[in-house]
């Protein structure tokens, strides 16, 4: 299903103006949330710090991404293109869910009852008035959820980001790729509330941040695997 | 959000050959699946037979389809060419849900554990090797859902239609709609399980037959409403 | 497990005062509560209205019981000595669950979080300060359960009525009928939400009233086939 | 609620033949299960091992527990009888729920339809045929469920330890204590899966053996302060 964008072995390394942009997987863009809804943390965001500085032969880079709608795409659209990752993965708490959930699709909504954590609430709101009904990540969301559950952390394929802020991202990261002729692939993580989060909670589920950081960085790197080749 | 392709008050209620075809809202087309993964009933197709002949000054259609990637689509096209239907809305079972859901859109992809009626068993397939990636549903989401709360039915608009035969129908059925140029709008409902299939299913909710009719019923109602003018 | 003060066919229908009370299985009382908790109805209640004049042999009496401590007991035990049912089954509201639960056990205590309709919140209170620490139901909770299910309606067997008016109502009447010698049998039977009141509770599983009472007549009926045998 | 047995301040922290067994709080004796129901692993035994050696001036005491009914009761009373424990907190698995659950009371049945590790399987038979219906709990559940919570760790208080072996064993170590007049005090906590154990349970919450140990240690630190004051 994904496209036939895949980054060949051999492809340059580096990325030329006036190319179409060809980032080698030599950077991995790993994005965290700010916290929102009232929540005093996000783990999105905290399990970044726990990731290692590298995975295989790539060197990650973490950056907390403001829960709003546009600034959230601006903001890493601006480190795309500044570090020239060859794959960005945005991580998002989706509160209730008890796994690590790849995101299949983004999908081209905004509509929600919360209001962002700049007051902005749209209600079926379009993100790009011209842009296609939805993207399918292009990252290998089966490979990467398997590669989370054989390191022992519950995952699996998700069918819908939603339509909040992680939604909004998935699409805007890949409406950018898409649209610069970018080579690079972008995904999306959903994570369950963090255990501290649930205290008060009851019948909502939680993960601990080293198990969460597990499955991320397993499913990082099964992502590069099968992007970069072994 | 939805496209503008919004049939007029006072449009002709007559396809006519070699015309982009014109659907009047005076037949809705309502599909229900034959049962499948093993039980015995589907209340999708039994809810059929409690609906009214008429809603509003639109007579109903009911049919039920098979549980079969492509024979699905097939047998609602020709219901479609049959009955020249101004809306479809197929409806699915859903189970493990616990009220109406309104599918916002359908993808393309076909991906499933459980084979379908046929035996088959589609792992991350296009529906549409050269379709977009989804279709929005195009018939009122939210008015529908309202309506069927109004009318005392939990009812919710969802993100997601899964990857199996239900968002395969919905899917073909909208590519169907815009390949042929119709004014038609589509859209499905998945409703959860009837009680008589979880007595012995443990932790998962149901409804009953006649609430989910209602509620269908008062969705397709605003449906018309929205789309004709009252 | 439940005791040895089983009524034997025969036994005669009529209490004689200063005898243990010997309550003939000819009338059996159900009660409903009355709403509580913000609700505007309790399908406790409304499902009486639904039940049969009398199911087998059996008259069924029904009472509606305010939701307040001790004064729901009182109620009960008034109607009790009127009415000299063989059988008692109390039915309340389980919001969340999504099936029918005939309750095994009451508990000596008082513990709640929610006011009860008149103010009144106990926290770690016992309900009979020199009672015993619980009381199985008396009545066949797995043949009722079986029979509903055979009816088509789903349930269960619960092993915990909670710590509220419905726990402490079936463990005062339970403590009652202890007290006064009394054969006759008593029971509880929690239902989930009907759907209207759940149209703006998401998540929350529902069940249709006539379902409902469908379900207690069955569960009814397979009680008294078990206590006065067929 | 609980009974009038606390332990006084001051009282002889050696046990007396002859008198009434008055175990103090200088040990605290924590059991966890032998895996069962097909897991390869239980939390309850496997987060013992990450508990301190000693909490506040109480030496911990581990010890793993059959999965069996009788056995399993036999076990941890001949545990008793060695180290004499003021404290025993039992561990068990809990699967499908999100939290510590600190129990509040067992009953006298075992039910069950599986099979505990010995192939026995009982039915609706009681644990002590001439036992009291139910023992609540004698430590202090919500003072336990509080400190879970207030160290970030997920807990509440539990109106039902099920009719399996957890209950039969805390129902079997409280009729242990009351029968031979121990002041020594006994609860029971269920824990959620472990995260491993859910990777192929789509559905199912899990926690962190971290977690389970952090909180389960807050829960005992409490129990103690409340029994032997500070």
């Amino acid at each position: 299903m994904a496209a036939g964008r895949r980054a060949r072995k051999g492809d340059s390394p580096h990325f030329e103006k006036g190319d179409s942009p060809l980032f080698p997987c030599d950077v991995v863009l790993v994005t965290g949330f700010e916290p929102f809804g009232g929540e005093k943390t996000n783990p999105s965001w905290e399990l970044c710090s726990l990731l290692p500085d590298a995975i295989g032969r790539a060197r990650i880079e973490t950056m907390a991404v403001p829960c709003e709608f546009r600034r959230a795409i601006e903001t890493v659209v601006s480190a795309i293109e500044k570090h020239r990752p060859g794959v960005i993965i945005c991580v998002g708490q989706a509160g209730g869910r008890d796994r690590l959930c790849m995101e299949r699709i983004a999908i081209n909504i905004d509509d929600t009852e919360n209001a962002d954590n700049a007051g902005v609430q749209p209600i079926d709101q379009p993100i790009a008035p011209n842009g296609p009904t939805a993207y399918f990540a292009t990252v290998p969301v089966k490979a990467m959820a398997a590669a989370s559950r054989i390191a022992g952390v519950p995952a699996e394929v998700s069918n819908s980001a939603g339509t909040y802020v992680c939604n909004h991202l998935l699409y805007g990261v890949l409406h950018y790729l898409a649209a610069s002729g970018s080579t690079a692939r972008a995904g999306f993580i959903h994570v369950p509330y963090a255990e501290s989060q649930v205290v008060d909670k009851p019948g909502k589920p939680s993960m601990a941040l080293p198990v969460m950081a597990r499955g991320v960085e397993a499913a990082i790197a099964a992502a590069l695997e099968q992007i970069d080749g072994p």
